[in-house]
């Protein structure tokens, strides 16, 4: 579908009395949706549908797909800083083959079990194959991450894989690599594909950040277009360094149009998008080594609105001029109106 | 799939020590899971999902498809004796069309705001239509129904519409027709094929359930099968009064053999299925007048195991022969064995 479809269902379907009834403190819109089941906790519930040829090819390693079927919904959870606790899983299969659901189920449980998530309950039948994960997780009250409370002079970070030479943008290329529109080596494609179908929650350093950023967000969409969320959320801007942002040796290597799109648009990377305080600078880096996660501080937060490329932080420091529009992933040249990047009623 | 492939999934996809970790009280098995967050207080999940061809033919009404994709839920949190709180929608649409989203979110909120249940928040994608709902709903810690607490002595009670006319089988006998099986005027047309699209979960009735009744659950398999569930779950047998089951005179009219189909075996029917001690009778059917519902008394649980059906109540007491087996539908001669009428793993 596309984005109109999108945003269509999204008026349908999101009311905004839901937010403020009963005990849910905020609805749909943040990545997880909270609800206030008792004094002093929060629970955090989120849910994400993989569907066959749209989030995943009919080939794909059926491990790699019950990983990833939990993992995007870990990665909501991280997003909020909650501590995943229950899962449900509801499954739609053309057939029951016994090898296919071995391997799914050591993919999913191999998450979960990492995580201390429980499976509590689900629902298996027959149809075109379709994966439904809901997750629920639990927070302090008041201390969830939310996309609204970036604020001017905040760091933006990115978190990325502690091994060398990965970042952001892996998984985009792998999708390039996919459709034929780039060619890696073995070794490189073995690694990016690796970064696509086995994301990795940052579960920890979204619990290490309560009460530390000020705001928070799983890059699924890519970099401009999740940052764009957190923006308009807090009503204000950021500038961008185009050096400081983590890659890959895989795609410090393709041409320059490819490495923007993989690295300020690439989607399914599954890393955390942070703003924090300046201030706490050395206790942030601390915490996400502390976690076993890399960080990047990749620009910061601006009063006003939209967001500005600069090659490095020196060049935004000197006043150079920031990157055109034309520069910039298409979809994203008019990035500085409040058009909304929608991508459909997701929490 | 068959009834085979379930009981594979089941077997690899439910592991026993996730009903017992963290903050899990009882998993799958039951028509809800139980989470214990606080004290004092449980909550109930459960989750279904709807396949186009397989659970709803695509010329239904999209308003009865929304209404009904929460009402299956709903009916599980009933069994339980839950208070509806908030649920999560994924949906998965070949394409995003306005009138069949606004029906839809007519039926699904007209029957979520009845219910007071909030929707939290949600997953929309594109592919063939699939439709899964997660539903949590509150209990006092130890109220919640299960289906092993049936003792022998206990009544064994149906609920069924208030109206006249009105009782289990009416789904069952609307697909009858769909599949050209048997025939009805178009008022009887009218009258089953809302029953069958416009399921109303007993929730009120299960919530007056906590503290009386022994054990429930919802006939989403049809009586022979979800009374197989409680007595299995139990340990104990049962009797059924073939002529006090609640039936329809739309029903009542078919020959033996439908007539037993969908009262003994229709499926559908999201009524409340309840074991409650014969010494709370009188209250037990004061409380469903209260809520609303018809309630009718069809039997009694016995020690030992299997389902014996006898004409009346008359005839059990005074010894008469049970119904021989050949009179059970298909699938249910062997019933008194511990085979498993399995239909995958649904909580």
């Amino acid at each position: 579908m596309a984005l109109g479809e999108f945003e269509l269902i999204e008026r349908i379907l999101r009311r905004p009395q839901d937010a403020k009834r009963d005990r849910v403190v905020l609805g749909g819109g943040d990545d997880c949706a909270l609800l206030q089941v008792q004094p002093g906790e929060q629970w955090a519930v989120s849910t994400d549908t993989l569907v066959e040829g749209r989030h995943f090819l009919s080939t794909v390693d059926p491990a790699a797909l019950g990983h990833k079927a939990l993992a995007v919904n870990l990665s909501d959870l991280a997003a909020c800083g909650a501590q995943p606790r229950v899962c449900t899983l509801n499954l739609t299969l053309p057939r029951a083959d016994e090898h296919w659901l071995q391997a799914f189920a050591h993919g999913f449980f191999g998450l979960a079990d990492a995580h201390g998530i429980v499976l509590a309950g689900g629902d298996t039948t027959g149809g075109p194959l379709n994966i439904a994960v809901t997750v629920m997780g639990t927070l302090p009250v008041g201390a969830a991450l939310l996309r609204s409370g970036a604020q001017a002079g905040d760091d933006l970070w990115v978190s990325h894989p502690m091994e060398d030479g990965l970042g952001i943008g892996d998984a985009r290329l792998a999708l390039e690599v996919f459709r034929g529109h780039t060619d890696l080596p073995p070794q490189g494609w073995r690694v990016v594909r690796r970064r696509m179908e086995w994301p990795a929650p940052r579960v920890a350093l979204g619990m290490a950040m309560r009460g530390l950023a000020h705001a928070a967000i799983d890059l699924s969409d890519g970099l401009l277009g999740d940052l764009g969320h957190v923006l308009r959320a807090s009503g204000v801007g950021a500038q961008l360094w185009w050096q400081a942002l983590p890659r890959s040796t895989w795609v410090a290597q393709q041409n320059a149009q490819c490495q923007r799109d993989c690295l300020l648009a690439g989607g399914d990377d599954y890393e955390l998008l942070l703003a924090a305080p300046a201030s706490e600078r050395e206790y942030v880096a601390a915490q996400a080594a502390a976690c076993g996660v890399g960080l990047a501080r990749i620009g910061c937060i601006l009063q006003g609105s939209g967001v500005q490329v600069f090659d490095d932080e020196a060049a935004a420091r000197e006043g150079r001029a920031a990157w055109p529009a034309a520069l910039l992933p298409s979809g994203f040249d008019h990035f500085r109106s409040d058009e909304a990047q929608t991508r459909g009623m997701q929490t």
